[in-house]
């Protein structure tokens, strides 16, 4: 297995990629990323992902050392130089190297391959336990590389045997650590629509879901879970994954809800004919 | 000018210390820092920038891959490699390189020396000015990486033609951007207590205010600039800089204040005979 990377203008094996001591992600936390994958070796949802990239590079100020189509042309270079089937693929941006370790000058830019790291079986099938936080990203629409507080929260994640946390301040629900939060009570589908990064499975799963459910995008609070028949969280690599604990609370029956099960499902013909 | 630096027990010229792509510190802003100086070519406080970093690292769960004697050897051999009469050291921490970008394994230390950007002697003569801005740093008792607020206020700093800016929130000052906030009223000398991180130079200041003046640390209203007869901020570069503008407020009238020259002033004694 073979990972390459493009890191400013250059193509080269992802371990000799290194970045020097001045960068500003590493020194002030300044730095951005996106993360999709293929299916069928093509990727998933290009033009929804690099709008994003473009987005989140736009608030933070960098300027993109790179055009869609060239970057396009890149990813698809990374990809065949793998020699697996399906890859994900990283892009990374930071602030660049600084002469006084705050200046902006130039963005770091960095897109690799991955091996990807799929949700265990069983979790789909048994659903996952998370547990509370009383927390809201900052900036949360942008993918910037703020994640201390998850990885702060890894012993007491393990603790609860749980998976993951749920973001709340407030008694309003924002998402999971790196993904998204949906409710059903009964065919209406609830998903918050501020304080969270947009997640293209997230907005991939809306539209899935607008055929069969009443699509509700509006603040979501925590007193909700009370009455809530289902839940499930989406990413890139949880695709459509149940939830069926939050806390003390157990979701529906505590098995994975069959209107989700219905999504996984209409998720998994889409990606598969990707 | 050598500057030389020590990465995971390895001493090498600073231009070859890199971090491949998989680091926390990189790829999820995992990392903290600490920052201090020589005065005639000794470590300024070693024994409180230890202290500092050995609890922001606490903080952050990370175990020190050094103790404090060994980091004092090292620290003295990179300052004897450098052929300047002062530098500045530079530590960073970060989560480590991770396999699934996301979970710790081992930290990753760096220690550096570099040149010292002095603060420009006309800020000192004349002051300067901040703007406001409403914000507080996440776990700002820990040291760590997240500066992207600072970096994102760049251009408004400029705009205002100030120099740095002052975090309050609902009322309440924390600190500046990268160095603690002071105010006298009269004899009284008053620094917030919280939500801020505890600066070495603040401490060193505070010690040498004693003898002079009633010190008060607690809480400070943004409301109570409008009283304050004098401003000033302390950082390891900053030492005592005297604040003579807060957004459209002009504190005193308008020049560095007597009682902050007379700190700055027994400050700078207390360094040349470091």
């Amino acid at each position: 297995m073979a990972y390459y990377g493009y890191f400013n203008g250059s193509i080269l094996p992802v371990e000799q990629i290194a970045f020097g001591i001045t960068d500003l992600g590493l020194l002030r936390g300044f730095g951005l990323f996106d993360y999709f994958r293929t299916y069928n070796g093509r990727p998933f949802q290009w033009d929804w992902y690099w709008e994003r990239f473009a987005n989140s590079a736009a608030k933070m100020h960098l300027p993109l050392p790179i055009q869609k189509e060239e970057a396009y042309g890149v990813v698809m270079e990374l990809i065949g130089k793998s020699s697996l089937p399906d890859v994900a693929i990283r892009f990374v941006m930071t602030g660049g190297y600084s002469p006084d370790s705050i200046s902006v000058v130039n963005p770091n830019l960095v897109m690799i391959t991955e091996e990807i790291h799929p949700t265990p079986h069983t979790q789909f099938e048994e659903g996952i336990k998370v547990i509370l936080d009383d927390y809201v990203r900052e900036m949360a629409e942008v993918k910037s590389t703020d994640y201390k507080r998850v990885i702060l929260l890894a012993q007491a994640i393990r603790s609860a045997r749980a998976s993951d946390v749920l973001y709340q301040k407030n008694g309003e629900i924002s998402e999971l650590s790196r993904s998204n939060f949906f409710i059903f009570k009964g065919d209406r589908l609830i998903t918050p629509n501020r304080h969270i990064l947009h997640g293209i499975t997230r907005r991939t799963v809306m539209h899935l879901a607008q055929n069969d459910f009443q699509v509700e995008e509006r603040p979501v609070l925590l007193s909700e879970l009370y009455d809530a028949d289902e839940a499930f969280t989406t990413s890139s690599t949880k695709k459509v994954l149940p939830i069926v604990q939050i806390g003390e609370l157990t979701i529906g029956d505590g098995k994975p809800g069959k209107r989700t099960l219905f999504l996984l499902e209409e998720f998994n013909e889409l990606v598969g004919n990707w």
